[in-house]
Formats: C-alpha cells, sequence, structure tokens
C-alpha cells in the first residue's frame, strides 16, 4: 500500500477548522479506495507561532517541508496582530518561491446545488493557471525622495522560463478538457510585460496545432467572467491577472469559501502545496461556521495530483450532493454548521 | 447664452456612428435649457487616418485640442489593420497624457429597466476614481537577453503628487455622495507600489474625517462587485485596477455598452476627454446596431464637469426612461437599433 507523507500546515482563523475536516474526509477516501494511505504531520506555524517565536516558521522549515511528498495548507493571516507582508511573506509566498512552486491551477465550476449569483449561468468549467513565481508579485522595486516629490516603483519581472511553462502547463491541461487556451493580456496598457508575454504565447500555440486559443485584455475578461464564463476551458494569466481572475472565479460560483487551489512543482522536485483561495476569515474564525468545501475541493487536486482521479471524482461528486441536498454553510445561504457539512460530505461518499 | 466650442473625434467603428446620436441629445437638451449651447468642431483622427497619413493625428493635433473647451470622443482601434500599441498610445492615451487628463471618473449603477446579470442585486450606484497618468500604465521597462534567457521589465511608478490627487478628488466626490471610499490595493503581493499607495490613503484620509473608509485587495474587490456592488460608494484605484473595476462595472449593470467615462483635467488648465467605456467594436461597426447610450451618458459627464447638473439629470431619466419602456439594442436582449434607442431618447427628454 502507497503511504503519502503530507506535511499539514493549518496556518490562522478558519484554516485551524477547515483542516481538520479535510483531512478526515480524504482519509475516507482512501480508506475506500484501498490502495493508498495518508501520513499527516502537523506544523503549527503561523501568526501565533509569529507572536511567539518572532517568525512565522523555524528557519529550517523550508527543508524541513523537502522531506514531505505534499504539503497541505489552510489559511495564512491575521491582519490585526500581525502585517501582511510579514505573514503572507514569511510563510505562504515564501514556500510558494523557495519550493519553486511556479504553477498555480484554480478552477471555477458551476456546481449543482449551489446558486451562483450570476442570474441564468450556463454550464461553466473554467481552469484558471496563474504563473506562481513571478511577474507582478517579484518583490523588486524601491522608492526615491522624500514628502511631497516621494516616488515609489514596482518592477514587473516576467521571465522567458517562467511565462512558457505556465503557458506549455496551460496547454497540457487543455489537450485533456476542451481544447481551448485563452491567454489574458493587457498589452495596450502594460507596454512592456504583455508584449513580451503575447509574443510567448503566439509561439507556444504553435505547437499545439489541434487547440484553439483566444486572447483576451484583463479588464474584458473579468467582464466576460460575469457575462459568459462558459465561454471558457483553460486560462493563462500572469500571478496578479491570475489572482484576480480567480477570486472573481469564487465568486460566480457562489462563494470564495469553496473554491480551491494548487501550487504545483510541475518538475516534482520539490513538494507541491494545496491551499484553497480564501483566507484565514478572522471574523467568523473559531465558531464552526466556516465553510470546508475549499479545503476539501483543494484536497480533491491533492489526489488528482498524486494519481488518483478516481478517488478525486468521488470526492467532487459528494460535495456536489451534498449541496444539491441543501446542506450548506451561511455564506450560501444556508444554515449548517462546519461539523454537519462535513458530515453530510462523509455520509455521501 | 454661453457656447462652449467642443473637439469632437468620432475615432473608429462604432465610434462614428454612436457620437453623431450624442451630439443630437446634447443639442436637444442644450436647446431646452436655453442658457448654453455646443459648437462642435470634427476632427477625422483614427486608424483610417493613420493608414492615410501614416499618424493617428496631425502633428500639431495636441495644440490644436488645447483650443477646445473639452473633447468628445467616441472609441479608438481598428486591431485588424493597426496595432493596439499605435492607435492607442497615438491618440487616446496620448490625449490622456499630454493634456494632463490626471482624473478618470467611471460611475456603475443600477439603472431602471436594465437586466443585470446579476441574480439579486441590491440598488448600487457605484463611482470608481481612476489615476489616469501613471502607475502600471508609466510605458517604463524593457528587455534584456535573447531566446531562453530573454527577460521582459515592467514598472510600475507611483508618485505621491498623482496619487494623492486621485485620492483627494474621490474624498471630494464622496462629500456630495454617500460619504464612503473605498481604496482598492494589492499591498499584500506588491511589495513597493500598493504599501506606498496604502500610506498615501491613510495620511489623506485625515483630511476628511466625516468621510467614512475600507480598504480592501483588488482581487476581493473584483469579487465583491459580483456579490456587494450595493457596499460601495466611491472607490479610488490606480490606472490597471481602475481599468478592471470599471470594465466588470460595465459587466454588472448589464452591458459595456452603456458605460459612461470622464478623463479629467481637474486643475481645468486644459479641455477634459469624455469617451464611453466601450471600444470601436469593429464586428458590429457600420450596421447601425451599437448602443449609442455609453456615448449619450458620457456626453451627461460632460454636462456635468462644465456646471449643467440639471441638464445632465434630464439626459440620465431618459435614458431610464427608455429602458424601462422596452426600447433597447440586442446586447441589452432588445431588437432596437441606435436610431430608435436615439429616437427614445429624444422623446423621453
Ligand atoms: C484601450 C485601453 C488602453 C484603455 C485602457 O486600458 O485605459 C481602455 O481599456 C480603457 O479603459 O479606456
Ligand atoms: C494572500 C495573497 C498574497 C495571495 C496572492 O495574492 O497570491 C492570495 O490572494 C491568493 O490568491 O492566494
Amino acid at each position: 500500500m502507497k503511504t503519502y507523507k503530507i506535511a499539514v500546515i493549518p496556518g490562522d482563523g478558519i484554516g485551524k477548522e477547515v483542516v481538520p475536516a479535510a483531512i478526515e474526509v480524504l482519509d475516507t477516501v482512501a480508506k475506500l479506495d484501498g490502495g493508498f494511505q495518508f501520513e499527516w504531520t502537523y506544523f503549527p506555524w503561523g501568526c501565533d507561532y509569529y507572536l511567539e517565536h518572532g517568525e512565522m516558521m523555524p528557519e529550517d522549515g523550508i527543508e524541513t517541508l523537502k522531506k514531505y511528498d505534499q504539503i497541505f495548507l489552510g489559511a495564512v493571516g491575521m491582519p490585526e496582530l500581525v502585517p501582511d507582508h510579514i505573514s503572507l511573506w514569511g510563510l505562504l509566498i515564501k514556500i510558494r518561491r523557495e519550493l519553486k512552486q511556479s504553477i498555480n491551477v484554480r478552477p471555477a465550476k458551476l456546481l449543482q446545488g449551489l446558486q451562483s449569483p450570476l442570474r441564468d449561468p450556463q454550464n461553466f468549467d473554467i481552469t484558471v493557471v496563474r504563473e506562481n513565481s513571478e511577474g507582478e508579485y517579484s518583490d523588486s522595486g524601491g522608492r526615491i525622495h522624500q514628502g511631497a516629490n516621494e516616488i515609489a516603483i514596482q518592477n514587473a519581472i516576467f521571465t522567458r522560463k517562467g511565462t512558457e511553462r505556465a503557458m506549455r502547463y496551460a496547454f497540457e491541461l487543455a489537450k485533456n478538457s476542451r481544447q481551448h487556451v485563452t491567454s489574458a493580456t493587457k498589452s495596450n496598457g502594460l507596454t512592456y510585460s504583455m508584449p513580451f508575454w503575447d509574443e510567448i504565447f503566439d509561439e507556444v500555440k504553435k505547437d499545439y496545432p489541434d487547440i484553439d486559443t483566444a486572447v483576451n485584455h484583463i479588464d474584458a475578461l473579468a467582464a466576460f467572467f460575469v457575462m459568459k464564463p462558459h465561454a471558457f476551458d483553460v486560462i493563462v494569466a500572469s500571478n496578479l491577472f491570475g489572482d484576480i481572475l480567480t477570486d472573481l472565479g469564487g465568486a460566480i460560483m457562489g462563494s470564495i469559501g469553496i473554491a480551491p487551489a494548487a501550487n504545483l512543482n510541475i518538475e516534482r522536485e520539490y513538494p507541491s502545496m494545496f491551499e484553497p483561495v480564501h483566507g484565514s476569515a478572522p471574523d467568523i474564525a473559531g465558531q464552526g461556521v466556516a465553510n470546508p468545501i475549499g479545503q476539501i475541493w483543494t484536497g480533491k487536486m491533492m489526489l488528482d495530483f498524486l494519481g488518483h482521479q478516481q478517488a478525486g471524482i468521488k470526492v467532487l461528486n459528494a460535495i456536489e450532493a451534498t449541496l444539491a441536498s441543501g446542506v450548506k454553510t451561511r455564506d450560501l445561504g444556508g444554515t449548517a454548521n462546519l461539523e454537519e457539512v462535513k458530515n453530510a460530505i462523509l455520509k455521501n461518499l
């Protein structure tokens, strides 16, 4: 029997509640499958850890993580007590970057039993492939002058390697999907990065003659998520554009609380990290009312990446059956608490 | 009687159709008012001009425009024949920049008679104030190395002056609105520009103790446009974030075809430019079916800026009455053509 060693970082806020729920679901589906099992090792890193130790994770944290097959993370952030640039860049973004998780994949899909805030959505099923290691998030820039003359510069750095990697991954996904890739650009306004992005897209697509393509500016694309989300299959986007589109994707599904995500090291040299799109939601943390579906669906993405697609489909089906039966948390207009949603999903497995 | 000298640039595609329609409406409302009139001077600048002369406007174009009170523009772009970076940076963005139209204002409002693609929108009425002269659109950057090692850098440049100007304008607008300003940031990902933006927002808001404020990351804010657009009054955003939010604003209203915009030189040193959010729509150009409402509502914004708020309200009321009576173009689910919509608006004046 195959055993996967998973590093678990519940993190902050509702992360501590939704992660154990998702683990129960994953253990159950593994047992049903019979061919594999998980070994979970918890790491109490996050803002509480920071308040005690002055750092978000121990100095050898990254080295420690490298020993595991994958990482399962809840949410990071307690903005009232720890500034975002410390909590995120000291844990979440640090892991993404140092473990070279350069591809972020996030689906947005109309789920049965969920009411989309769109009036009359046709069935949509989008996969956003987000470049996850550079671009607008390059952490490069500076300031000059003081007072009234102060200027800040932020440099967005795009490498051919990083850009091409994201695009090729998108085309590969499209092969097993509906053979369509849309590139998110803004070359009419951003005159260096995005023309470069467009050029590389034009080159890469030549290697995939069977895949149809489209190119949309990010402003139009955001509007299209509202007007015709069913028109998209795979979308490839820069770090920032992918960030914006995937929150929008969560919104049109019905709640950010259900949107899953995977930070992939596609070379499989280091562990990948699976973390939902939602944050730590300090306002509802500790009350047992958080929506565990984002984290559970994120678990499904981990199953897929480990090669257990059948088990993954089971999890998604159980989520849909649960929603269809009306067992929903408050963010989805229901009255159930976390425990009730989790139990319904376990039953539907 | 006050006479306003307006430079008219219909531009490309449907710009040539919607601009004359809007001018008829503006002339009519001026006549009804009796206190002012317009003197329109047409400039045939745009992509056709480029194909003939090799430039989007004559070399002394900017100097010519300075002689007018305001500029009324349709749309620019014929991507099949003229690359965007030529058509836009040679006309639209050039005018914005050289005439120091450093504030872009765009409303998004639930109109009576219009079906929003949102299932159950509460009444929303948002004004986005977009920084219009710098930031991500600074046209600064470059490339290094070739082939597999090529790298492109785009510099987003934020000055305190430009940032503060946009924010103060937003607070001033909020005074006459619902006393609320939201700042669009992304300081958790963009580590130089957006912390600077946040600092300036914290300073500026101290001068407006009666105005409530909120700060949202752009990813969350995009999602909120779908989930709770009624929660916003005035939003201040960088050039790129404002661009994205205002297309989204058009989408939740029901069509990009109705969204208006103003590029303001708030110092009134140079003319301002009024142009709708939509583009030249080459696919439907020349058929007489374009929606003239974006251009007409844009005319209302020009009336406001000229101090004729009463006339402006009349125009907006006539638009709403027309929509409520079911006279709509195809993009809004109707069957009317441009002429019919224009005539209905004229009648409702
Ligand atoms: C055409 C393009 C350069 C422009 C912009 O991004 O400013 C447009 O999208 C707009 O919003 O006016
Ligand atoms: C928390 C933040 C830095 C992060 C991002 O922008 O990448 C988040 O929004 C996400 O999408 O995972």
